[in-house]
C-alpha cells in the first residue's frame, strides 16, 4: 500500500500516519519527494483497508499496490484451476459448454432440450427453478418442482446440472440436486449467499455483477473460497454501460484480464451479454477466441415460446451449428473440447 | 406498450405478434405508416414485459409506456407519503435527518453520538450492526450486540433507530429493534430480503443500487409494497460511472426525477455519494435545495477513529454547523424541518 | 510517479526501469517489500507520462501522483482566479449568471430575451450563433449574422456576451464579436481549437466533455492556458452514464472537487444537465449550494417555440422566479452576487 | 415518431400537439389507450428531432422509431459497401488488416516497419502524423513531415497509407498523402472536420467516440456521406466505462449490431481497446470470430521504444504470428482475406 501525502502537508500528519501504520505490525518506507512525499506501507495488508487512512488529515490519497484477495490470486496459485464435473471440464485448457433454457417450464421441455443439447454437444445443463425478476409481478420460477424436472432430465442424459441459487436458505435445498450452484449477477455481492455456498461442498459459477469490477469479481470469489470450496468458476455476462443497443455490455477483455489475475476458470454467457438472439452467434464465437474455458448459453427448442429471455435464446438447431464454429476456433486458439459420451445410466 | 415491426417485414409476422397480444387478453392498435408498421397494446399491460414480444420475427422494438410499477408509482396516488416515526418526518413538505456512525462500535460510542447528533438537530440515529464488506477478511458488525446498542442509545436520546438487514433469515431480529429497517446498495435487487422486509410492519429505507435506473429502483419498492408495508424511504447514493474522484457520482437530479415518478419520499446520502469528508458539507446542501426529503449522513465523534468508512465521515461538530445550513436551504425550498424535542431519558 | 514492479520480476528488468527514468534525468527510490518492489520517480515528471513506462518487461503498473498539468493547478497558485467581463463576476467568491437561448434565432427575439433577463439579475447572456448537432439536416445556427444579433443586444443592454466557437478558422470572426469565448463539450478535447482560443486574449467558457475525467477537464485548461489567456471558466454540464432519465448525469460534486484541483471558477449548467425544463429549477438551486461560481442557463421568451433545445430552456419569468431563490441560496453558502446595473445604451 | 401524452392531460395539449405535427407538413395517427394517448407521427421525419415535441405541455416522451441517418442505413441500401484501396479489401466479406506505429517517427523507423507488416500479410500502413494528446506538453507529431516519411514507405513497400487529420485546415494537406483519412475518437463529433473530409474525395475511417452510441457513430458518418464520400470504414476502438482494468472497454458486440443498422464496413481496433500488449492478441482473434470486416492494430519494431501507446504496441514478430491466426478464424466465420501482392518497388 501507498500512502501520499498532500503537497506541503505538516510533519504532523505524516507523524501520525507512520503510528497508525506501525500500530499495524507494519513497517513504512518514506521517499521525500521534491513536491510530495510518499509512504510505503509493507507487510501483510491483507486485512488493511486504503480506507483505513483516506480520510487521515495530510493524506492526499491511498493507492493498494496488493491485492485484497489472496486464495482467488494466481500470485499465489500460479497453475490453472480446473472444474470437472461428468462431461464438462472447464480451465487448464479445456473448454466446457453449459447450455439449456434460462427457465425450467416442466419436466418435458427440459428433458427434451437436454437430449438436443447433449447430441450437439454440450458438456452441461442450465436452468433457472429460482428466477429473480425485476418486476414483482411477473412468473418467479418453479423452485423445488423445477430442480427435480432437473434431475430428471439428468438421469435422462446424463448432463450435470448447473443452476441459480438466490438465498441462503434455499443452499441445502439447491445443493442437494444441482452439479454447480450458479450466483447469478444480482448476488455477486450477497456475502452471506456466498459464504453460504462456499460451504456446500459444491462447484460454484460465479456471475460478475453488472456494475463489479474485476477485483470486487475476485473479492468475491474469495468470499467463497475462504469456505470449503475452492473448485470457483468465474462468468462475464456483460456489464452496464451508457450503450443501449445491447442489454448489457459485453467485455471480453475481462477474459484475458481475469486469467492474468486468477488460477480460476474464466467463461462467458453471450445470451445476457448482448439480450438479442441474433448476436449470440458471433459473441459466442468471439468469447471462444478471446480465449474463454467455457460458454453459458441459453438454449430452447422454441425460443419464441420461451416464458422468460426468449428474446436472447437460441433454437437448438442453431446451438448445434455454432458448435461446429466453436470446436474449430477452439482449435485455433488451443483449447481442447471434450466429447460429451456419458450417458444417461453410465 | 408499443410493438415496432421492422422495416418490410412480411404480414405473416404482424399476425402472429397480434394474436400472442390477443391471447393475452389485450388489445392492439395498428398504425400503418410509410415505412414502419407500429401496434399499440391496450389494456393492463402491468404483468407483460416488453421480452414477451422482443424476440419474435419481424419485431424491430418493443417500447414500454406504461411503468412496470402501480403500489409506488404517483400516476395511482398522487398525494405524497409522509414517513413518520417519532421525531422523524420525511416525504410531504417535511425535511427528515438521519445520522449516525458507519458502524456501531461500542455501546459507549454509540450512545455519545446519538447525544450530540440529537443536541444539533438529527431525527434518527443510524448505525450498521451487520455490515457487507467487499473484502472477506474485513470487520463484519457487531450483528444482535449492536442493534442492542443502538436500543441503548434510543432509550437515552429517543432518537428512532434504522440500521440495515442483509438477510432474509436477519428479517425478524432486526425489526425487533429497528424502527427504519435499510436495505442497502447491494441488495436492492436482492428481492426475497425484499419481500421478507415488506412484511416487517416497520417502514423502508431503500438505497439505489450502484448500477440501478429509477425505475429498477421503483420496482424494488413495489416488491415491498407488493407485502404489507406501504412506507417506503428511497435514497440517492450515488451510482457507478467512469468517474473516479468520487467514490460514486451522486446524481441529484434522480431528486426531482424519483418525485415526478412515484408518492414515496426520497432523500440523499451525501457520505456515500461522495467517498470524501471534505465534499459531504456540499453535497447536503445541494441535496436539500434539491428538494430531497431528508438526508442520511455519517458521522462520528471522532471519524479518523472509526473502524469503516472514517473517510466519509463527518465530525459531530461539523454536523452540528452544517445543520444551520440546512435548516436556511429547507426554508428556501419550502420545506419544513422539525426540532427534535421528543426525547426518552432527556 | 511510482511504478510498481511485478511479483517476482526480474533484477534486470528494474534496472532497465531505472536507467530509462535516469536517462530522462529525474531520480529514482527504490522500496523492496516483501512481495512487491516499488520505484518512486523524482523530480520533474510534467512531461513525463504513464505511458512511458507501462509497456516495460516487469511493470505491472505505473500510478501518476503529481497532475499533468500546472498553469491551471492550485498547487501552483493557491488564490483563486476571478474572471470579470462588465457586470459579469465568476469566482473568488463572485457567483456569475449567464442566461439565453440556446439558438440566436433573430435579433428581435435576442434582444427582447437579453432585455427581459437583465431585468431579471442576469450578468451575461448567452446565445449559440454556430450549433454543433448530431443530425447532419438539422439548423446549424446563422453563424456571423448571428453573432451580429447578439452584439446588437449588448449594445441594448451592456450585458456582455458568451458564444460557442466550433473550429479554429472561427476564432478571428467569432473573437470580433464575443467577450467570453466558449468551448462546447464535444470540444474539449479539440486541442488545436484549444489552442488557438487560447491566443485570442478573451476569457473562456470550457465545458466539460461528456465522458471526461476531472484531470482531463484541467488539461484542456492547461492547452488554453500555454498560450496567452489565463481567464478559463470550467463548467460542469453532466456525464454520459448508464441513466436515461435525465439527458446527462449532473455530477455536482465536481464543483468542490474541482475547486480542490485547481484554482479556476467553476459553474454548472443546469439546463444541459438535465435536459428537461421542469428539473432546471431544482439543479440551479443545487448547483448553487454546491459551492459553484456560476451558472449557465438556457432561457427564452417562449421556450416551446425555441428552435432548439426547447425541452431544456425555461421562460423569461420562471428565470427570474429562480433568481430569487437563487440570491438567497448563495447568501447561504457565502458568494457574493452583483446586482447589474452597468448598461450600454440602457 | 411516437409521442406519448401524459395520463390525464387535457384535451387542448394533444390538439396543439397535432397542430404542430401538421405545421410541419406530416400526418398523425392518435390511439386513446385506457391510461395513455398515443400519437404516430407518420411522413418523412429525418428532419423532425424528438426535441421538436420534448419540451411541449402534455407530452410525457417522444420516441423515434425511424433512423435519423438515411445514406449510412440499410434500410435504403440493404449491400454491403466495399472500401479498396490497393490491396487493402474491407467489407463484402473481405478482411483488411490496417497495421503501423502509433506514431510516425522517423523514415527508417516507418519503411522498416511497412517492409516487415507487408511480409507478415498487413494490407495497409497506420501511422500518426498529427497526434492529438490529452497532455499540453507532450509530443505532439511531425505533422507534414510525418506525411511525406509515410509516402515514402508506400513507395518502398505498395501499402496504402492510413493517417489521422484533426483540424479542417489540414485536411487538404492530409489528402495530398493519405489513401485513407482518419477521423480519430476525439473528432468524432467534429462536424466540421468530417464535411471537410467528406469533400476530400478519399475513403474515410471513422473511429467511435469514447462515449459515442451506435446511432450517433451513424450520424457522423451521414456528415461525411452527405458530401461527395461514400466510402466509409467504421471502427470500434472500445469506450469509457467504469472498468478500469482496460484503457477502454472494447464492446464487440457492436460489431453485428452496427452491420445491422448499416450498410458500411465495420472494423476493430484492439489496441486502444485494450491499451495492453499483453490483451491485443486475444481481442484481435475475438474481433475477426466476431464478424469485423476489419482490424487496425499498432505494431512496431521495438514497442519498449516507442514514442507514444508503446504499452499498447505489439512487435512487428507478435503480429506475424498473429496473422496466423487471423487468416484460421477468419476462414471459420467465412472472410476472405487478401494477401498482399501489389508493391511498389518490391
Amino acid at each position: 500500500m501507498i500512502i501520499v501525502m498532500k503537497h506541503g502537508s505538516p510533519e504532523a500528519d505524516l507523524r501520525k500516519v507512520v503510528e497508525k501504520v506501525e500500530a499495524m505490525g507494519l513497517h513504512t518506507d518514506i521517499s521525500a519527494g521534491e513536491t510530495q512525499t510518499i509512504i510505503g506501507v509493507l507487510g501483510d495488508v491483507t486485512q488493511v483497508s486504503t480506507e483505513d487512512f483516506e480520510g487521515m488529515a495530510g493524506v492526499e490519497k491511498v493507492l493498494r499496490v496488493q491485492k485484497p484477495y489472496k486464495l482467488a490470486s494466481r500470485d499465489f496459485r500460479p497453475m490453472d484451476t480446473v472444474v470437472e464435473v461428468g462431461p464438462l471440464r472447464v480451465g487448464g485448457g479445456y473448454l466446457g459448454v453449459i447450455a439449456g433454457p434460462c427457465s425450467v417450464e416442466s419436466e418435458a421441455q427440459v428433458v427434451e432440450i437436454a437430449r438436443r443439447l447433449k447430441a450437439a454437444g454440450a458438456h452441461a445443463l442450465r436452468g433457472g427453478a429460482y428466477k429473480p425478476r425485476t418486476n414483482p409481478y411477473a412468473f418467479q420460477g418453479h423452485k423445488e418442482d423445477g430442480l427435480k424436472m432437473l434431475a430428471a432430465a439428468r438421469a435422462e442424459t446424463g448432463l450435470p446440472i448447473v443452476t441459480e441459487v438466490v438465498t441462503p436458505a434455499d443452499v441445502e435445498t439447491v445443493a442437494r440436486y444441482a452439479d454447480v450452484m450458479q450466483i447469478g449477477a444480482r448476488n455477486m455481492q450477497n456475502y452471506l449467499l456466498l459464504s453460504e455456498v462456499g460451504r456446500a461442498h459444491k462447484p460454484v459459477l460465479l456471475k460478475r455483477g453488472m456494475s463489479a469490477t474485476l477485483e470486487e469479481l475476485c473479492c468475491a470469489a474469495e468470499y467463497i473460497m475462504a469456505e470449503s470450496s475452492k473448485q470457483v468458476i468465474l462468468c462475464e455476462r456483460g456489464i452496464r454501460t451508457f450503450e443501449t443497443h445491447s442489454r448489457n455490455t459485453l467485455s471480453l477483455c475481462a477474459v484475458p484480464a481475469l486469467k492474468e489475475m486468477t488460477h480460476l476458470p474464466v467463461i462467458v454467457d453471450p445470451s445476457h451479454g448482448t439480450g438479442k438472439r441474433a448476436w449470440v452467434a458471433a459473441m459466442t464465437r468471439a468469447a471462444v477466441a478471446a480465449g474463454a474455458d467455457g460458454l453459458i448459453i441459453e438454449a430452447h427448442v422454441e425460443p419464441e415460446r420461451a416464458l422468460t429471455d426468449g428474446f436472447q435464446t437460441i433454437s437448438c438447431d442453431d446451438f448445434a451449428r455454432l458448435m461446429d464454429d466453436v470446436r474449430k476456433i477452439a482449435e485455433v486458439v488451443g483449447r481442447k473440447i471434450g466429447v460429451c459420451t456419458s450417458a444417461a445410466a453410465a
